[in-house]
């Protein structure tokens, strides 16, 4: 069976590169936009709004007032769920075609029959703030304020939407096999000791199997 | 400056374990009980007793009523802020020595100027109830709601006396720059990667700082 790696990650944790590299150095296959260009082209949608869609799993919440109290409801709406369904099969696919790293997409997951090493990715409020900063397109001045907005309405939707399919907690620590923290760390450095990490509970696992 | 790592564990999680054989793969010093026997000497109180005053930081709770609510509050009493300090003393000590690694003991926090490199150790509930009772004395025998009751408690004692020194709250995994998760794997074969993973991280720090 291939080998999957699934990595989760807090927006501006440098996950996305993170998977990136961890993948070059393993010489697994990297697939994250390259799942939203493949649906656009299956679908003819348009491959921004497809990104959002997707991000967030298309959940939306809504409050509902039972025995006294009210809570919040998450749910996928019927749309988004015929966009979910679709990535489901090709994340299926992709995990067929070969050994790989998939960033996001509640992967960890979909691909659960696969055993993957689940990868999480955190680092502290302010190193995430400074991150966003550097990665901004030019010109585009948003404040500590307005970038902590965006961190956390992000990591709500990818929360939410990976709650409502899986029985484990989207950012629980238990719920990974690693998690990393990246605050004032160049990633490049310490991804081969992800790797070497890595390839030792692979081992692990297959000797215990 | 001497490198230290410091081991936080949840209860169950084999993170003394995991804590030893880090040490011996890096060939630095292991403290642990070693810190209760050089108290005991030092006060001539006996270990056990000293063990479990230090395990909890001798910390006491008790419910306060502020403004129409009740909440809990959690201190430290008299006799409790010697002994800690004694081994806060000891903790500097041990760290000038050479390289170390140290588990438990809010070490993490104690010894923040060396910039120590902050490990938490977890798993999940039921692999933690299979450690325990794995390493249980033979002749005893626990429920599983025992098991239970004795890891929410000595995990509450910790992260109740780490909380109140610290800025940082325990078992936040953005408190850590590694969180272990130990379910279903053998600690003995994973041990080099996470000390793959510590090397190219000190190399890091060294290169930044």
């Amino acid at each position: 069976m291939n080998s999957i790696i699934t990595v989760s990650r807090e927006f501006g944790s440098g996950g996305r590169e993170l998977g990136k590299r961890l993948a070059d150095e393993l010489g697994f296959a990297y697939y994250d936009r390259e799942i939203v260009t493949a649906l656009a082209e299956q679908t003819g949608m348009d491959e921004h709004y497809l990104e959002r869609q997707l991000e967030s799993g298309g959940v939306v919440s809504y409050p509902v007032h039972f025995a006294q109290t009210f809570s919040q409801i998450s749910a996928v709406p019927d749309g988004a769920v015929q966009l979910l369904s679709l990535q489901t099969k090709l994340l299926r696919e992709l995990a067929a075609k070969g050994d790989c790293v998939i960033v996001g997409r509640a992967a960890d997951t979909v691909l659960e029959e696969y055993a993957p090493f689940r990868l999480f990715v955190c680092a502290e409020q302010e190193a995430k703030i400074r991150r966003c900063r550097q990665r901004a397109s030019e010109g585009e001045e948003l404040s500590d304020r307005e970038i902590l907005r965006q961190m956390k309405r992000i990591d709500r939707s990818r929360a939410e939407y990976h709650d409502i399919i899986s029985s484990r907690l989207w950012g629980d620590k238990s719920a990974y096999h690693l998690c990393v923290n990246t605050t004032d760390i160049e990633i490049k450095a310490i991804v081969p000791g992800i790797a070497a990490y890595y390839r030792l509970w692979r081992k692990a696992q297959e000797n215990a199997g």
